[in-house]
């Protein structure tokens, strides 16, 4: 069997951790089996070297911060290999460089085009248990890249399914993935097996668990992922195509709270004005979610949106510059005590009235309803920042996910 | 004109000495001139590196410790590049992957082979100040290497070398070579040239400005090298091939305290037996300096030589494990507090008395002589450590070193 392990930055943020992950990957290879892992950075180093960044230039170009930041996991994997040799494992570690992990170019958020796997190959045929920097790439310039924050689940999905790996495991601080985050659902449970969508949605709608980008990679090339626990050996949650049918119409409620809700209200009513207003923040790489649009007042229309509260300035003002211009309208509504919950789950596409079923909970627990959005197997619903607990119990409840 | 800088890990050790270097380096750019400047790890970073490494493995692969301590240059050249951009000069920063800096193989101690320009040259056309790691190099298995303690020197040498720069400045804490170390010496005076040769056997015996390696590539190469502080800007010293004529026999003093003598007392007098001795030493890579054979008592032999004090337990333990075998002696003699004192200078090659004017300036002091040896521009003898300091102001004051 080959195996692609992935461990973050909490599990190797100390000695006494990295022999912890050590003597489990060393448990592994004396199986018989062939290992990859994968590392992020030691403990808070990424943002400890950010922080150095921004001292010395607030403003410095994300080519140098990039070059900077990719020193963090090669620290990581070079002391891992250290710990497994003391263990008896002979091991190698590699740098995006040394793998040749070919991204696109764009510094800070790049995506991964291609892996040479002959250096790993080669390394695995000679016994070795192969050490892989998380999180970053070599771009066609021949400078490093960084895969965006939680860049690392990528790395090791991708490494997976260049190198067809049997299993492609990602160690986190909890034990898998829940039906609901346990500090906010006390009666949440751990699900066994989750599909590639559903969590999908559930990473996108604030499930912190997994990169949403790399379980989109999981899903395109099939790679079955594990969700485990580094501090100890339960199962863990298996991502994969298809699970067994269960009763379960809902996998899942998640919460996203860097949320914010803009109203625009008053504009004119004619072709074009959503157009422009969403293509004004798209050149901006804003990220847009609930879109709500409606009648107004004297022939005029509103535009309601939401966009990551992190954000919320900088539409604004996008928002400003051009209201004597391309966008007249009467004024601007903005509220950022929102948050987001939605339900996830794959039955829900073949069961009418999930989503009344949503709206009566959160009816029952006299919670207000801004805006709603769906896909096909999720519900979503914007809510005041305040009842986010209150909400998730009571869906959660009513949906009675705490009873397998 | 193009121009190498190298600057040390003192230089750029925090943030404002990390702009002190790039206000020096955004001077020399706006002069038109086209700089690569080679930089060291930050401050101690090498050391906690090392201690990192020492702390999860004592005996870690040297291979794995050069990718770890790689890490250290890297941050370096990300931070200056963002340092000179906050000052309006543009810049990039190069690891040994990007440069292609070919070495041998061996970790720890590598040499370079080739350096490819290529990319250099293209971001020098760019109009960009290129930042090189300095001390690493990458082997043929597409590992990073580590060139030794003071690498980076020669880093910048051999760049100036491949690049055919105009110039090699060196930014040192001190303000060039001086006659003798100013803090043993305080009548040192500060040379305004040196030869390479006369450098070379400075650096060997003591004088800590610069790597015995780069001298021995500038030379080789004929790269003028400029031995400069980073602290002001005052000329500093000019290493070269020729230097004008002047009346001096010694261009400088020098001691190395890290010294220490083993006598062999009674060894059978017959064929082969300094060979067997040193032989096994070698085979440990034990460096030996100074060596003594006499006539002992009763037809023996005495052999005496001197080490590194640092090596000193290593070789009593060889020279123990040999005792009952190839090695029959009577006893073995550890003198500890034992230093070289030295002087340099081509103008001894054409005078003589040179040597009989040192030892005269020696016993003027009082100062018993050990051990003597000799090369074409150097005189070196073994005193009691404990004299150094007035064996070097002796010497000093002997040859007038003081007055230019």
């Amino acid at each position: 069997m080959l195996i692609v392990k992935k461990f973050g930055g909490t599990s190797v943020a100390d000695k006494e951790r990295i022999y912890n992950v050590a003597r489990r990957i060393a448990e592994e290879y004396r199986k018989g089996n062939e290992v990859v892992v994968v590392l992020s950075a030691m403990g808070k180093q990424t943002d400890v070297l950010l922080s150095m960044a921004k001292d010395i230039n607030p403003n410095a170009s994300k080519r140098e911060i990039d070059m900077l930041l990719v020193t963090g996991e090669q620290v990581s994997v070079a002391l891992m290999a250290m710990a497994l040799d003391t263990l008896g494992v002979p091991a190698v570690s590699l740098n995006a460089f040394q793998v040749a992990m070919h991204t696109t170019s764009n510094y800070g958020n790049a995506r991964l085009k291609r892996i040479d796997t002959e250096r790993i190959r080669n390394e695995l045929e000679n016994k070795r248990v192969v050490l892989v920097t998380g999180f970053q790439g070599v771009n066609k310039y021949d400078d490093y890249t960084t895969l965006g924050r939680g860049g690392s689940d990528t790395t090791a999905v991708a490494l997976a399914a260049a190198l067809r790996a049997d299993a492609c495991e990602i160690y986190t601080d909890v034990d898998g993935v829940y039906t609901a985050d346990p500090r906010i659902v006390p009666g949440a449970r751990k699900l066994n097996e989750i599909t590639y969508d559903e969590m999908l949605e559930m990473a996108t709608q604030g499930a912190g668990v997994l990169h949403n980008r790399s379980v989109e990679m999981a899903k395109k090339y099939g790679v079955q992922l594990v969700v485990r626990s580094s501090l100890n050996n339960s199962e863990g949650t298996v991502v994969k195509e298809v699970v067994k049918m269960e009763k379960m119409l809902v996998s899942g409620v998640a919460c996203d709270k860097n949320a914010a809700r803009i109203a625009v209200i008053g504009l004119e009513d004619k072709p074009g004005v959503a157009f422009k207003l969403f293509n004004h923040l798209a050149n901006h790489n804003i990220n847009v979610d609930m879109i709500l649009q409606s009648v107004g007042r004297d022939g005029t229309k509103d535009i309601s949106f939401t966009v990551k509260e992190d954000d919320i300035d900088e539409v604004v003002a996008i928002l400003e510059r051009h209201r004597e211009g391309s966008l007249k309208c009467q004024h601007i509504d903005v509220e950022k005590d929102v948050a987001k919950v939605s339900i996830v789950g794959v039955g829900m596409m073949s069961h009418a009235g999930v989503a009344a079923k949503m709206f009566e909970a959160l009816y029952d627990a006299g919670i207000n309803i801004n805006m709603i959005s769906t896909s096909e197997i999720r519900v979503t619903v914007l809510i005041n920042e305040a009842h986010v607990e209150k909400a998730m119990n009571a869906i959660h409840e009513k949906f009675l996910l705490s009873q397998a």
